[in-house]
């Protein structure tokens, strides 16, 4: 039985416990949060809530703590430091800032003698290893990733700091049309707008100027300014009834080529498609924890990631059991 | 440079032949035949072509041997014998004898200190990881394979026996609406024959008995029978014109639930869409050459599978650049 500390409890956490129960060989020990813990209440009976300064208590019973922070400011902290007193897993998704980051949890890790997973989940995370997989095998070939559709939680927040709005949700959406040009092979060159679209819907507040908040979306850079952008309004109703969800998916397509002088075609595509992309996340989280511990006891220590890990650590089943049921 | 060998000289030693040359690290050593090596013309310049007893003369010479015999009765034998003197990789796709063969690989390999690849390719091999991979992290769901369009070379045969049949190709088509169900999240239960389709295009003797070839095709065993199967008769000009690729690839689904009570529908979907399957097949080998270099050297040996392999073993990128480019 493998025994799961939960740093944090948002919907990340919440879907890391939830996966835990799906899985007979995992268990959740305790949750530690940086709020007043007799105002957390949890899912799971019998698992203490229990305050961040509490952790140094627990080293004995944790095998793995599973650390649910954001990549902005609480992970490039929080990983290493927790690295020194136990084998953590973390979702740091910031894709410029790995190598960095990488370097920080590694010195920790190694020093201690522990195991550290960084950046875990579906990108980074399975999308990362595809794009690894597809490019092995496929030298000759480029890759294409796109994503959604899906909420995007950075652009959904980036609108509602605009005057005026009460609420957003912001969907990104792959365009289809250039997924098809990619599967058929044509290798295109895609702009940013080629390949993705935004979709906003916005609770505008009484009286708010809708023609100024649609402007000041429409041309916000980095988030919209470089993209084809909708903005619909809506009522707050129909926000809670229609987008209370955080869906999200995405397509890796590696198109290649084969033969002695590249005369065949190939494609290999990974396609998510989510309900929930944070329970998604977590669920990913969560069998990392049974690999942590495998390759913990084959001697391997530091700061690995999914490109390390055979994937035969991530199941619970036994060797015998996959050779001949899942080969 | 890893220095690879290839056993036999069909198609998919053909496919390795030219996947070896776009890999910079990776070299042609040797090629070994059954056949009289003066008979067989490679595409390589410099390269020999040697018989198979000449094998034992190259031990020091070549790092991995590839095997690229028949499942059905060469690589049983032959990759037991192989590991005794090599590293070795073989696609043995015999699923419900893989349990079998991994032992006697592996007896072979354990003693003699070598690493031993079995059953590489993309199924088994990359549909194999991605089957794992996806229920680990989804356990709470089911798998779906499917296969095609493409050429299935044993149900080709299957009909050539057939008197009165001159040649014959014969693709297998994945049920469009079957996998549109599985990704909608129904889990169905699916027959046979809900899920595949074949198409059979087979040209006959002059004056042969069409209706008789026809019954014989949809009527046979484990074959056809199980199918909805179409046979369309067309010319030898238009089965050397239109139906001279090995074109194959196919699906693996996981449909799976997340959640405290599985309220969050998740969909994880590896899609191959392959010009030549047996180039294709044999890309995935030649990356396997590299990762057996990488783990040999970290001391490990014995019959190992997909399931074992880190990912980052397969790439020819040090870490520094994968992390900083592909996670």
């Amino acid at each position: 039985m493998v025994n799961i500390g939960i740093v944090g409890y948002g919907n990340l956490a919440r879907g890391v416990e939830c996966a835990i129960r799906q899985n007979e060989d995992l268990a959740l020990a305790a949750v530690f949060t940086r709020r007043d813990p007799a105002s957390v209440k949890i899912l799971t009976p019998n698992v203490p809530v229990l305050p961040l300064e509490a952790t140094a208590d627990w080293k004995d019973r944790i095998d793995v703590m599973i650390l649910c922070g954001g990549s902005a400011t609480d992970l490039p902290k929080m990983t290493p430091v927790f690295a020194r007193d136990f084998n953590v897993i973390d979702s740091f998704d910031t894709h410029a800032t790995i190598p960095a980051h990488f370097e920080n949890v590694n010195a920790a890790a190694v020093e201690s003698g522990h195991i550290a997973f960084i950046s875990m989940g579906w990108d980074p995370g399975l999308f990362s290893v595809n794009r690894l997989y597809a490019s092995a095998i496929l030298p000759q070939g480029k890759d294409y990733t796109f994503w959604g559709k899906g909420v995007s939680q950075g652009h959904s927040d980036a609108v509602r700091r605009i005057p005026g709005v009460l609420d957003c949700r912001q969907y990104t959406i792959p365009v289809e049309s250039a997924m098809d040009r990619v599967r058929a092979g044509e290798n295109p060159q895609l702009s940013t707008r080629e390949k993705h679209s935004r979709y906003c819907y916005v609770v505008a507040a009484e009286g708010a100027d809708k023609a100024a908040i649609e402007n000041a979306i429409k041309t916000m850079p980095n988030y919209f300014a470089d993209y084809d952008t909708t903005v619909e309004f809506i009522s707050m109703e129909e926000m809670r009834r229609d987008h209370s969800g955080l869906p999200h998916g995405g397509s890796v397509i590696r198109s290649g080529v084969t033969g002695w002088d590249g005369e065949n075609h190939q494609t290999i595509e990974y396609k998510l498609t989510l309900d929930s992309n944070p329970q998604f996340t977590a669920s990913v989280l969560v069998a990392c924890a049974r690999a942590a511990m495998k390759m913990k006891a084959r001697g391997i220590t530091g700061c690995q990631t999914i490109f390390d890990i055979p994937p035969a650590d991530l199941s619970p089943l036994p060797r015998e059991e996959l050779l001949a049921h899942m080969l």
